[in-house]
């Protein structure tokens, strides 16, 4: 089976589709095509991710015009408890040797433009672009409209997994220790080490967070002080998070601490990605994204240095933008623990 | 990270290489262009699934031309260990900010045809075809080429997982009973019990095995002859798999045991599906395919009987063709256990 699902609770469920068609209409979509993974689960419920069979949820930016769930017969066995009928969807299933693609476009225009979930792989996405002259494009920027603000439910699914992440962190040190292994090194008294953590509770909601310990005892010196410039990036960031501002701000405001600290050269990655549904999802915390932030966005701020050969270091937490600045989803210490 | 990756060998993967090369040119295309998943895995040995940043193997089917590695240069730090430099695989890495989808097409001819690999999200593959006028195709097609027919080594393994998922049905008795929870219903004495179950060993080959199980009492009457008639059509395909035949006389070879039986409404799906490093692959057992059997192709045979609202069973096994026949690579009997 490639998919299961929850009941989803109606009201919300009906909220966003109808929200959906609302910003596909605006961005010029005649319908979004949504396969499974982290969009079909945040529209109704249904978790997994995409076998041979195509399983999809298809919905016109015309409110006129109904959606439909395509679904391999067999499959649709295991899904009849989802409230589809109530959500003004109707079921199509299908079954081997039929044409799901062509079931999929009834009723969408020709010549028309259809937006396609991001995660579905281009064995469907291909098929449905064959079946006739329409435009194809990408469904993220018309679904990200929606995910990246968390409403106070979603919210509360992460600081509880945020919470959750944090507990397996005041742990590490039980498990953490020079002489122990990271896959073929052993872990040597003075190493830093990296240890980047995360996952979903059954909601699906995803933590992600990073500490850097220190095996056996403290650095000092150079190394010490880079790791106190790390941290004045780190918190440099978080207290620039608040609403209106660029998300490449936030990524300067870490940068520019570590870029002063002639460190600059070691951070070579973005500050940090959304978080969600998806571990890696908007909005992304990068240079040149010119995005504002709002209420309800949740994202990971993480910068890091890495000295090539010799060591390495990362904070990362999740924070969530409130109406007048920020809520960190981690609390776990920043300081080196040495373990 | 999106990906890891065990050490492949050198003159496997060269070999799987040059034929794909071959593949892809016997096929008109100019590249072939392969993410994460189960060809990349099968081709240079990096397993996992593809994130929102590009990595992907970029395999031109001119051999003048040389293959080149796309990965994020914080991944590619983990996948130092792969011999690319003696597949003659050229590592091109990026950083966020940079575009990966021009890195991946650098060098492939515009107004030519480039294949991607099915597994491939959208995000990544209209991004893409973005990049310039260039026909994409499914590489599917010409991927099974190499990916169905298996190689020895590759038989041992899916014998040694066909051996470890019959060792777990031989102790679904332990666990299933009259009384005991499926989902949200209490499974009666007197029910019928599709067990459905496989997954892959580190390897990354998949078992994928099904029997029916009688909780507390053997059925009766036309239950039993159902049960009967799907024990001989089972046992029918797997008599007609041998070098030579098609796909479809196969699925034919069940359903026709059944329809004589009365049952043929009652088999709703394919007969079976090819099996190795994806659970569902090419070959399918299926009415349409004349695809012609081979030595080295595994599949599943495994039809069933599913009266609606009543009853339903299944026997699944996974077979591999060879030199003249048919070898079984799951031996559980298949009469009904009572448990």
């Amino acid at each position: 089976m490639a998919v299961h699902a929850t009941v989803p609770d109606v009201s919300i469920s009906l909220s966003r589709l109808d929200r959906l068609r609302a910003a596909a209409a605006a961005a010029g979509a005649g319908a979004v095509i949504v396969t499974p993974g982290s969009d079909l689960r945040y529209l109704i419920g249904v978790a997994g991710s995409s076998f041979e069979r195509l399983t999809a949820l298809v919905v016109p930016s015309d409110p006129g015009s109904a959606m439909a769930f395509v679904s391999p017969a067999l499959e649709y066995a295991g899904l009849r408890h989802l409230p589809l009928a109530e959500l003004g969807v109707e079921v199509r299933t299908w079954v081997d040797g039929e044409d799901p693609y062509a079931l999929a476009l009834e009723g969408i225009a020709v010549g028309g433009t259809v937006a396609v979930s991001d995660q579905t792989p281009v064995l469907h996405a291909f098929r449905l672009r064959d079946q006739g002259s329409r435009d194809h494009v990408l469904a993220g920027p018309i679904l990200r409209e929606l995910r990246m603000r968390k409403d106070p439910a979603e919210l509360e699914e992460l600081r509880l997994v945020g919470a959750a992440i944090d507990r397996v962190h005041a742990q590490v040190g039980e498990w953490l220790a020079p002489g122990r292994t990271e896959s073929d090194r052993v872990i040597e008294r003075g190493d830093l080490v990296v240890v980047d953590i995360g996952g979903p509770l059954p909601s699906g909601y995803n933590s992600d967070s990073t500490r850097t310990y220190a095996a056996g005892l403290a650095p000092i010196g150079a190394v010490a002080d880079a790791y106190a410039a790390l941290e004045q990036a780190q918190q440099a960031a978080v207290d620039a998070v608040r609403p209106g501002v660029t998300c490449e701000s936030i990524d300067e405001a870490a940068r520019s601490v570590l870029r002063d600290a002639g460190l600059g050269d070691y951070f070579i990655h973005r500050t940090g990605h959304g978080i969600g549904l998806d571990v890696h999802e908007e909005p992304y915390i990068v240079a040149g994204n010119d995005l504002l932030l709002e209420a309800g966005m949740t994202f990971s701020i993480e910068p890091g240095v890495y000295v090539p050969g010799t060591w390495g270091a990362r904070i990362e937490d999740i924070v969530a933008v409130t109406a007048d600045g920020v809520e960190p989803l981690n609390t776990r210490p920043h300081g080196l623990a040495v373990v």
